[in-house]
Order: C-alpha cells, then sequence, then structure tokens
C-alpha cells in the first residue's frame, strides 16, 4: 500500500436510512477516528438494499479512494445484500466458511439460544476477505485488499460496529501513520454569529490556511476549529501558535476549548466558585434544565428550576408579583428579572437564570412579535437582562433563547470570578 | 418528462457536512416532502467543497435519477462551489444576472444593511436555469431541466431549503403524478419494545407484504410505517386495511396515527378532556417538559412544572416530605408518587408527572444500579407508579425515562376518558 495522503469514503447501506427518520449517524464516528490517522473523509453515500446499486457503488467509491468503509445490511434477511454486493463488486463468489458459522453458534449459544437455520447465510465469506468476529451482536464483519484499495465493511448497529472499527480496522490505519497526522482542536464561542466573527478572523486565514479553520455555526453558539497537518510535535505547537491568535482577536466570546457544550462550561465555574444555580423557564419548557442536566454530575451545582408555563406557575412557584404580570404582560424584562430572583430565591441558590418569550408560531402581536425573547440572570453582584427577536420557527427561536440563556450566565460567572 | 415511477437522489454540498459533528439532516424534510408525490429518493451522497467532486456527482446522479435535489454551497464565499459544480455538470457558463443581484440588494436593504460586494457572485446563474428568490436569506437557489432530469439547488440552511422546497420544487413534482402513489401511514406506540412488537405482528407481513411495514425504534416509542402502492382510492383502502389488522394486534399500544410524538397524543388527549398537566423531573432534567413544550400550543393544557434536581427543591417546590426522602431514598416509588402529586397540587393541575432515577454514569449503588428510574403518574382517580432498570448511557436513560413516563400518563389518560 502506498504512503501519502489518503482518503476514505463511508458507505450506509440499508433502505431504511432513506426514509423520513434515520440518517447514517455512524460515519460521524468513522470520520473521527480515521481522522486521529489523518485519513480524511471526502465522501458520504447512502443506498437502498439493492445488490446492484451497493455493488455500483462500491466499485466507485474503491476507484477514488484507499479507504472505503461499508456499514449495514449484513443480516441474514433477504434485506440483507452487503455480503453479495461485495463480492459482485470484486468479482468473486461467497463461498460458505465453517469456521464462521461456529462463531454465530457461539454467540448464540452465549445467550442460551439456538442458531436459527436462516443465520447460516451470515457464514459466507468473500474468498480472500478476512471475516471479523462479532463479539457484540451475531452479524461478521470483513475487511479485504483490492488493488492497493482497503474495503472494511461492519454491521449498522453502532454498538457493533463500534467494536470492529476499533479492534480491525483502526490498528490497519494506524500502520499507514506516515509521522504526518491531523491535529484539531474546537473553541467554542458564545453569544456570538458567525458572519460577525468570519469578519474578525478573516485575517488570520492568510497567516494559518483558510483549510485550517472551520467554522460551525449553530443559533448562538459557534465551533471554531482549528487544525493542522504535520508531525505530532510541530502540529500541536502550530494549534497553540492559532489558538493564542484566535483567542487575542474573541477574547471572552470564547468559551471554552475542546469541551461539549456551554453548560459544561457554566457548571465548571460554578464548582470552581462553589456556587449553585437555578432557573425559571417559560418558553423554552425545560430546555436550559434539560441542557445542564445532560453534563455527568450536574447536581454538583445545579439544584433545580422551575418551568412556569402560566402566570400562575410564575406566581405561585416563582414569587412573580401579579402586577408585574399584569402592568408589563409575561414576555417583559421585568418579568425575566422576577423570574430569575425567584428561582434564585425559592431554590436558596447563588445564580439563577429567567426565560420568557413568544416561541410562536402563534401568539405573537405588533408589540410583542414572535421570537421576542427576554432572558435575565441574577447572581451574588446583581442582575441583568437582555432581549431579541429571534429569527425562525418554534424550536429555533426555542435553541436560540437557551444559548442566549446559558452564554450570559457565563459571561456574568467569568466577570464574578475575575 | 416521461412519466412512470420516478426516483430521486439527495446531494449535499459542505466540507463540514464531513467532519465530526454534523449530518445532512435536509435529505430528511426532501424525502419526506417527495414521498407525498411518490417520488422515492433512492441514494444520498454528501460532498465535500469541491468543483470537481461535486460536478462528477452531480453527473453520476443525473445518469441514475430523474430528479436531484442539491443542498448547500450557495454562499457568497471561495469554499461555496454548487454554482459553478452545475455549470460544469452541465458544459455551461455562469452568468451575471441583473435581476438577481436585484433580489440579493433588496433583501440587504430590507434588513437595513448595504450587501457586502463579495455577495454579487451569487447573482452568477447558470444559463438555461430558473434562479430561485429566497426570501428567507440572500443565496438564491436553481431549478434546471436537464435531458428530461430535472436538477434543484437550495441553500444549506434548512429554513431557507424548506421554503424553496415547497414554493418552488413541489409545484413542479406534483405535475409528475402518474396515477400511481406511494401511500404512508405511521402508527405510534409507546410502552414497547421493537422486538416483542415484531414477534406480534410477524403473521401480518405475509398478508401485506414485508416490504410495506417498516418498523423504527427509539427508547421505548415505536413507529410503525405501513405504505401502499397503488391508484390514490386503491392505496387508501389498502392502508385502512393494514392499519385495522395492526390495531387489532397492538391495541392500546398504538398512541396515535401521523403524529409526531406522545406530546402530541397527550396535549389532545387533556385538551379534549379540558384538563391539564404538571410535571416534576428530576433524572430527566427538564426534559419531559421540553418535549411537550416542542408541541405548539402546549400552553392550552400544560401548566409548568418543577426540575428538582436537589432534595431541598422537591421539598421547597413540590412539598415532598422530608421524611419520605430520608427513609427511601430520592429514587423509590414513594418519592415518585410524592412529587407526581405535589406538581399536580402546587401548580393545582388534573394531572402531574414524576420522575426520579439514577441517570448515571455515576452515583449508582447495588441497590440502585444506574439506569434504575421510577416513574409516576397522579390524576383525578388515583396515582401509578411503575419503575425499570433502563439499559445505556446517560442520554439513553433519560430517553428512555422521559418516553415511559408520558406513555404512562397516555395509557391513564385513556382509561379515564372512556
Amino acid at each position: 500500500m502506498s504512503t501519502g495522503r489518503k482518503t476514505a469514503a463511508c458507505l450506509a447501506v440499508g433502505s431504511e436510512l432513506l426514509g423520513e427518520r434515520r440518517l447514517d449517524s455512524n460515519s460521524l464516528r468513522i470520520t473521527a477516528e480515521l481522522a486521529r490517522y489523518g485519513v480524511v473523509v471526502e465522501e458520504k453515500r447512502v443506498v437502498g438494499d439493492s445488490v446492484e446499486r451497493t455493488a455500483a457503488a462500491l466499485r466507485d467509491l474503491l476507484a477514488h479512494h484507499e479507504l472505503v468503509v461499508v456499514t449495514g445490511g449484513l443480516g441474514p434477511t433477504a434485506d440483507d445484500v452487503t455480503r453479495e454486493a461485495v463480492a459482485r463488486a470484486l468479482d468473486r463468489e461467497l463461498e460458505h466458511s465453517v469456521e464462521v458459522e461456529g462463531w454465530i453458534r457461539d454467540r448464540y449459544a452465549s445467550l442460551g439460544r439456538q442458531m436459527p437455520a436462516i443465520c447460516t447465510s451470515m457464514a459466507r465469506v468473500v474468498p480472500g476477505s478476512r471475516p471479523l468476529r462479532n463479539d457484540r451482536g451475531s452479524a461478521p464483519g470483513l475487511i479485504v485488499e483490492t488493488d492497493g484499495k482497503l474495503l472494511a465493511v461492519f454491521p449498522g448497529v453502532p454498538w457493533e460496529m463500534e467494536e470492529m472499527l476499533e479492534r480491525d480496522l483502526l490498528p490497519e490505519v494506524a500502520g499507514w501513520s506516515s509521522g504526518i497526522e491531523r491535529y484539531t482542536r474546537t473553541l467554542l464561542l458564545g453569544g456570538v454569529v458567525e458572519s460577525d466573527t468570519e469578519e474578525r478572523v478573516r485575517h488570520l486565514y492568510d497567516r494559518f490556511g483558510r483549510e485550517n479553520v472551520t467554522i460551525l455555526a449553530h443559533y448562538g453558539v459557534l465551533r471554531l476549529v482549528l487544525s493542522c497537518e504535520a508531525d505530532p510535535e510541530a502540529a500541536r505547537r502550530r494549534v497553540d501558535e492559532m489558538e493564542s491568535a484566535f483567542r487575542e482577536e474573541l477574547g471572552d466570546d470564547v468559551a471554552g476549548v475542546d469541551v461539549n457544550g456551554l453548560a459544561e462550561v457554566i457548571l465548571d465555574a460554578l464548582r470552581g466558585g462553589g456556587q449553585t444555580l437555578a432557573t425559571a423557564e417559560s418558553c423554552t419548557g425545560g430546555l436550559v434544565g434539560a441542557r445542564i442536566t445532560e453534563v455527568a454530575g450536574a447536581s454538583d451545582a445545579y439544584l433545580g428550576g422551575v418551568v412556569s408555563y402560566s402566570n400562575e406557575a410564575k406566581e405561585a412557584l416563582l414569587g412573580v408579583e401579579h402586577d408585574l404580570l399584569v402592568e408589563h404582560g409575561a414576555v417583559s424584562e421585568h418579568v425575566a428579572l422576577a423570574m430569575a430572583q425567584g428561582a434564585r430565591n425559592r431554590l436558596n441558590a447563588d445564580w439563577g437564570i429567567g426565560i420568557t418569550g413568544v416561541a410562536g408560531p402563534s401568539g405573537g402581536t405588533q408589540e410583542k412579535p414572535v421570537g421576542l425573547v427576554h432572558w435575565a440572570v441574577a447572581g451574588p453582584g446583581g442582575a441583568w437582562a437582555r432581549y431579541r427577536v429571534f429569527p425562525g420557527d418554534r424550536s429555533i427561536v426555542r435553541e436560540w433563547s437557551t444559548n442566549a440563556a446559558l452564554d450570559l450566565l457565563r459571561r456574568r460567572l467569568l466577570e464574578s470570578h475575575r
């Protein structure tokens, strides 16, 4: 196999991945693992349960990439066409393997069951390939080298795919290493929009190479992926340098490095200061709480919150004054502040978040249109409120609001812990 | 354009869709809309920001499908290669359009901004194509017919893509109708697992055809997609018949037909009975509230809730007795029931949900392992509790719990409204 830069493609086989609900998410894990060894996924495809189309895709992808990783279609039913398609793409005929049938029988036996007769179809192997044992399921995978290209085929179940990827494919890929690796680092930014950020950092593209910087924006949260391809030590130094330069430009907009999200940053800051948080949500309906408690160990700092979807709930559970609701309306700066303070007081927390808005699609007025959201943070040193009319549909407005409130808290925590 | 069965392919352009985080989710919406007109998506691809690779994919897909829908790569920067790639695939040269530049200028003007010079690149059009105005963003799309095939190109931003899909493409596709349509109906099931359900309905496969039934399972919620291809009237009758047969087998496990989720079913039932709901969540941290308030108009029936992540919150906000927490522990049937009652009482609601559990990864004990969740529903006619040790990681346990609690409420509502 030749050295130098390798590219890869992912092919997912299965008509269920061409429906209205499911996406091929295996490719994310495969991409991430291959990237560690400098192998870049340059193309992804999904095809249905058709021998012909799968074989055609395989031939095409093998012609253009050093590695093709296929997932799915390895089960025992007539729908499962991948084994047949690989044989056809390589002009070989499937052969029954006694050894592989033994694996499948063992697997069923370990579950106290007899192997159904239909499963013998999974013991057919592509001549010249290496069958891969499946310790987490019954369908075996395979790896085969053809014309200097590598073809790896795994089951579609993520839990099974991951085992074979790590055990059987990555060691091969590691052997390709030319000493050149792709090193990446991700800066998480909060409270920013893509175009403004791009404007501010554009002058750094020339210095570090446009292809080494990727911006991923998601409703007020932005990920700036810095990367460099070089020998490991040089790559790390170069990315250190990139990080410094971007931080200089972006200052407090940078929430964290290689973190999952704002909630993680906030929980770390709260823990660091020995402080606690409570939330009061209206239009987000529990999303902020859900986001915070996604992080394992959130209970160290997050005491809980109130979803005050009705005015009654705002009064009864948060102590928001009735007159305030009447005078300013539920969607107002006053009420957002009172909710943040109410959460803080009722739960005896150091910090409180309050959010109230019109998520839509109905409920908007001229004065308070759909998308108008007020959010507030109350803490030991005072209280702060912000508002905006967010564009987009109900779920987008709720996403923006959640991120905006988390980011306001992040900035106040940063300020107060200085 | 010929009549008969049409197939389509989706092509997403953008290197960010080949990274470790993002999937092309636009294809789901496109697939769903096209399916309504009997057009089947048979292949999906993702390629990076390369004119050459995008053009090659376009040529290949146009050779095999009647319709190719491309998303992404239409912005103004050097990364945005789709316009150029379409021109190359069709052997045409881009031309500047004064009219399209006017649209872009108008769009910026409506936001009170001047069009940046770089945006003139978006006013280049493929000769012979129909440029598509973007009322939700600045990048125009295009539709072009070539050799009897249709190529539609939309921006990658879902909100912008959806507008053009509905306004510009679907009317064309509707005109293709050959009288044969694929008619689908989705039964939503709650509180079931895939293998048991499959066992119960397997005998119906022979009767209706295995290829006409798809099961999609998601942590306690299952979608059974029934479909039939025929002329519209016959297809509808056949699917009616399928629905009856499956319902007979599955009874109350069927939560709804063509609904988005359990929350929608519950809100409808509550509204139907003029009743209200409140929630009390511990391990799910707000997910149940978030799920319910995803549904527009949830405020008709959902009053709000409490995220009682700490014992103090359970006592202060829900009135859970201190002794109960001490005697049985926070994760117990007693506390789940007290939380459901507490939510109901404090918010003056007809129904209350309570959830408490060990989401993990830490916090488990021999007696109360990670994954143990107790959930309860309290209503006008009594209170009910259930528990289970759910498999999987933190996010999976939270997802199971949310669905389990919603399904228990659904069944109690069904019972009480009988």
